[in-house]
């Protein structure tokens, strides 16, 4: 059977058609014959089902190459033949989305046909991107992998230094909550070095409402956060000297930007009914109670929020990091990427067995 | 009873030193009198055991000073007070290791003594730094705390933005394992991006000592991580075209200066009969297997390690993720600090409830 490599596509015959694409979804028919991304040519190779490519690049000599052998002529990235053996492995056909006419590099994404379906059909139940560990991934790229049509998911295949898979799945959550409570105004702090301490606290404020920590069972003293104070004294309910801006300035002087960009996704959060507390313990900005009616039953915290500028770039061995960690205690692991725009992207990651 | 602030040290009568010292292990005995550092009069403050404390710093007037008038005085962190009031709590005698004589701040360690002695005694069970969660600590002070006497446990006392403790143990772990397995010479390898592909191992090479990654079950292939590729160009073990240094300039290429430091802490651990793999999916650098006999007999990895520069400085919410997910999976967490001279300092982080 031949097939032949130009530098972009593996060209084949109509008996090769017949047996890679139309009885198990290998490439691109044209013209009755058959267009293989290298990808896919790749695996074929690796299957033994192609003995071998002949390599018909202009400044080739049209030798043959084996599996080994075409690997070496770098035309496919480890990274995507490892995410495409892989897949293709776990009973799914999948093809580069960009079809079978361009090299597949570690940008380009794969579409991965539900199980049972392929290439002919019209669904895809996957959007794939591969990428090394080593490569970084911009928030933006994520958010836009996350995307796509609302049916389908996107999903980062991370090959890791010893080629084992790990699929994050993206989504954009939609953050709500039920957790609305009436506090009583004129609540009075004193702003400490890097808290506030409220000594006469009402009743709705921590049991109800869950602001602050008791600084004791049964003291009566309250302390807040920068950041519980800096939201309750924006709406009027804190009275502290110097406002809300001597306690955003408090903030900026202990964890500079970060603070605003908190601040931010706190009273957001809070906006939509979700009681965000300290993720310290989780190494998260914070964790997230939906439905709070008294801190005596507050049951288990839904998410882990990590609060990022817009313009940040992910290592996915971070990614890893925290989606396990999250995993681990029962949580969604959630992005809040703000900018000074204070508008807020909702990023979901987690982990995902195809 | 009388207790008045110099600004330094809060001094009190004998009758004082007796109800504080000798009963309950608070301050310094001063020619029968007491001195107190603040954090401790604060405590006392708060507690209701002195009603107040009168302000005779040289330019305030005499006034009476309740806990939250001394807490405003800022003799005292916040800081240092959640980690003393948490520790007495749970029924411990502690002070500052300077001894009362000097004011209490976040860089101060308390001398913890065990439970059932105190200050009189000569024991002591912890060195406690407190930090706030903000503040960054670096790798050449978490080094040095652990250090101590080879009987005192050195321990970081972080508080959270709400005021929660979280105690992380530092320790200098000796690294040793017995994996030790003999290797034919003469692997052939081909160098792919960012791994190697070696097409004909020997069966010792994944099976009894571990490297590499079969391609697929049954697949005769083997690929090699670049760091383990390095290693066994270096042993002599590993064919490559360009040798070790190729591998090393390739390892560069893809993960900068990050490559060699990895190399140097994966080559101490194979020396000490321990194997590392890599620990991406704990999002760490590797995972390691102290006695590995057969690939089909592995147990439970041990250690996370995370290969860091010796002039790394850690935030306190990165030590808090990475010991949270090492705990979860019970394993060991431990960062190998390793700059250009090819030394290795091992730390280890654990979680310890006093």
């Amino acid at each position: 059977m031949d097939a032949t490599f130009d530098g972009a596509v593996v060209r084949a015959d109509e008996r090769a058609r017949e047996r890679f694409y139309d009885s198990r979804g290998y490439g691109t028919p044209v013209d009755g014959a058959l267009e293989l991304a290298p990808v896919e040519a790749a695996h074929l190779l690796f299957r033994g089902d192609l003995d071998s490519v002949v390599d018909g690049r202009p400044d080739a000599d049209g030798e043959e190459l084996d599996f080994r052998g075409f690997l070496a002529t770098t035309a496919v990235s480890e990274v995507a033949f490892s995410v495409y053996k892989d897949l293709r492995g776990r009973g799914f056909y999948l093809a580069p989305e960009s079809g079978g006419d361009a090299t597949t590099s570690d940008a380009d994404i794969f579409a991965v046909f539900p199980r049972g379906s392929g290439p002919w059909d019209d669904q895809v139940a996957y959007r794939i991107r591969p990428v090394s560990e080593r490569a970084d991934v911009s928030a933006a790229d994520l958010l836009a992998l996350a995307d796509a049509d609302g049916q389908t998911t996107g999903v980062l295949g991370v090959v890791d230094e010893e080629s084992e898979l790990t699929y994050l799945e993206l989504s954009r959550p939609a953050i709500s909550g039920s957790s609305f409570h009436d506090i009583p105004d004129g609540v009075v702090g004193d702003l400490l070095a890097d808290r506030v301490l409220v000594t006469d606290p009402p009743t709705a404020l921590h049991e109800r409402a869950f602001y602050g920590q008791r600084m004791d069972d049964g003291s009566p003293h309250l302390q807040l956060s920068l950041v519980e104070a800096a939201y309750l004294a924006g709406l009027g309910t804190l009275d502290v000297a110097g406002g809300q801006e001597a306690l955003a300035d408090r903030g900026r002087t202990v964890e500079g930007a970060r603070f605003d960009r908190r601040l931010r996704a706190y009273s957001a959060l809070r906006t939509a009914g979700v009681v965000p507390k300290t993720g310290f313990k989780f190494g998260a900005d914070f964790r997230t109670y939906a439905d709070v009616e008294s801190v005596d039953d507050l049951g288990h915290s839904e998410l882990l929020v990590r609060v990022l500028p817009p313009e940040s770039v992910f290592s996915p061995i971070d990614l890893a990091l925290d989606v396990r960690l999250a995993h681990g205690v029962r949580k969604r692991m959630v992005y809040a990427l703000t900018g000074a725009d204070a508008g807020i992207e909702w990023l979901s990651v987690a982990r995902l067995t195809p």
